[in-house]
């Protein structure tokens, strides 16, 4: 999407390659929204440590990283030995997989990369097939969340005012987003609506992320704690709700994500207002027969007892530091993710059409992702 | 309530008079949960600025600073002529009604001390008297939350798990609070219970003030998000919700209070889980006719885009510092507090005893409060 630089706006994706200094290019995402910052990694192992140290997140965005770095990798191999190469790649794959070892997603990319590359007969076919891979899936990436868009527009009328949790935007995929792509694909049609963005405690996401994204797109916004929409649904001022899904179960429509989507959709459900998912496919888990077998993250206390922010003009620039918020003596609870049952949800928007939660089942054979299937937006 | 200081427990109230120094004793708020520090005002405009500065907040607090603020001045003055005592009783009244403008609990104390102390015939008799009665104001607050806390311990069996939002405690009374005040009550018959604080953004008064207030008192806490409780309430770990109020409708049974308060109340309704409001009977307004006709104060958009905490250790001490977490260009609603519908709520607990929401008109003789309703706990 664009991103305003020196007042004009540009086109970025999270994650591009640079084939002739053979360099991932990746947005600095822990300077946002204080800075935007381009960084380029000069080889595999800085690309791992990029996904590592969350310079990257988000499903599509940390694939699409690990599909580069393993072209990254097998480009910088020098030799014409098939064995010698195939053992390197290995390694480079098993050095991009520890990155984030429980994530999912970097292993159906890479696997995807190598599936296509083992095609070639020479080293240098193999390297070339490699690139690429990695192409595809980013640019595969881009079109299902161009396909979640051009489904979800239709649900954004003029004038509504669209509530959302959490960032399923572009940052967390290559381009677009999931939760966000109604939104810019309804901007394209001159479309014209507000949006609430939670701010999303613990991490803020929405604070930051989202509302940095809407900011670049001159889409109009507002920040609310994530107490205030209630209220605001009470007084009419929320038509729609539109969330991402860390994983969303084929089998029973219910959808794990960030934690607060449940209550958003409980209190849509009481106000009558419609509460949509927006996925792309990989992110539905076809196995898992319960919502209650959906591992909950237990993340640390102390992303609740204080946050990172930038320092008021008063300090020196606008330095990042970490606040405690909370009595220092006390600690917290911090489930990182809820579960949305199917009665709360409107429709689930995919890549290829809007679905009832408990339509998915039926429809696998058009939603199957041919990897594994648990991508999601982080 | 308890304090530790240098290790040991102390008894506090947040206001206190010292006759002798002609002080009022405040607990200093605004450095909570940080430090615990007691000031003394030596001078009514000092009260008066204590009060403006929110050196002290909390309907009950706020409104025993103005008694005692009020016989202060009172008592300062030098002379035996009544008339030019009247005057400057007035001159004193006006500069602490104005210290909090849209505040009525300073009015209402002082409107009680100063009936009191029109009884005396001389200077000095009404000196006396209007300590007596700023004395006996503070000194009806904690009675008042004894009562809550007397009629609301038995809702807290042994073993539950409690959720509060923002600080509805002895910090925004002269001691016990309202919605902790069956905390503390149990726990003095020796019950065992766990308590969730809601964070309560943007100002976090869960996260700083009740946190801290539990923590003195050593009972078991943590803080959570406030996303989080749809969560909990989802796997059966919270059993039952006690808030405060600042002002509850005595015709429809509605409850304002901080914003959030309506989320936990329709999430409570939805998994059968007992939602209780403490509250005094000050706050009950008997004139209003729909919570509609609340207003609804919005509050600044900086309070969202920011906090205030203590920059970590590495920083020089534990210096309080505001940090900017939002996006820079984005701006934000913040609107202070919600409206809860009677029929989310299972008994409003006061001191004369436990009421359904709509019970509170037909039972108002018991009820109602002599001076002006709208005491709230702010």
């Amino acid at each position: 999407m664009n991103v305003k630089v020196n007042g004009r706006p540009r086109h970025f994706r999270t994650v591009t390659f640079d084939a002739e200094g053979n360099a991932v290019r990746l947005i600095e995402q822990r300077l946002l929204p204080h800075k935007f910052v381009v960084i380029a990694t000069r080889d595999y192992r800085e690309t791992a440590k990029a996904i590592q140290d969350m310079v990257v997140r988000g499903a599509g965005a940390i694939g699409a990283t690990a599909a580069y770095g393993l072209a990254q990798g097998a480009r910088a191999f020098r030799g014409k030995d098939l064995g010698h190469f195939a053992a390197q790649v290995e390694k480079i794959y098993q050095t991009l997989r520890t990155a984030r070892p429980t994530a999912v997603d970097p292993v159906n990319a890479m696997n995807q990369v190598r599936a296509v590359m083992l095609a070639g007969e020479t080293v240098e076919e193999q390297q070339s097939l490699a690139l690429a891979a990695a192409e595809e899936f980013a640019d595969e990436d881009v079109r299902h969340c161009l396909g979640i868009g051009r489904h979800g527009a239709r649900l954004i009328r003029n004038g509504v005012k669209v509530l959302t949790h959490c960032n399923a935007g572009w940052l967390a995929f290559v381009d677009v987003g999931s939760a966000t792509a109604p939104m810019y694909a309804a901007q394209d049609q001159g479309k014209k609506f507000h949006v609430y963005c939670d701010e999303t405690r613990p991490r803020l996401q929405g604070a930051t992320l989202t509302a940095w994204e809407l900011a670049q797109q001159r889409i109009p916004h507002e920040i609310i704690a994530d107490s205030a929409a209630g209220h605001l649904m009470q007084r009419g001022q929320i038509d729609l709700v539109i969330v991402g899904s860390d994983r969303t179960l084929g089998r029973t429509g219910e959808v794990a994500n960030k934690i607060g989507t449940y209550t958003k959709a409980v209190l849509a459900a009481r106000h009558g207002i419609p509460f949509y998912v927006a996925i792309p496919l990989s992110t539905i888990d076809w196995n898992l027969k319960s919502g209650l077998d959906i591992p909950i993250e237990e993340r640390e206390p102390s992303e609740v007892l204080g946050a990172w922010g930038a320092l008021a003009s008063r300090e020196a620039s606008s330095r990042r530091a970490f606040v405690r918020l909370a009595n220092p003596s006390s600690s917290a609870v911090n489930p990182g993710f809820d579960v949305t049952p199917p009665e709360l949800i409107s429709g689930i928007i995919t890549p290829v059409g809007i679905f009832r939660p408990r339509e998915l089942w039926r429809n696998r054979n058009r939603l199957e992702w041919r990897e594994d299937s648990s991508r999601g937006n982080g």
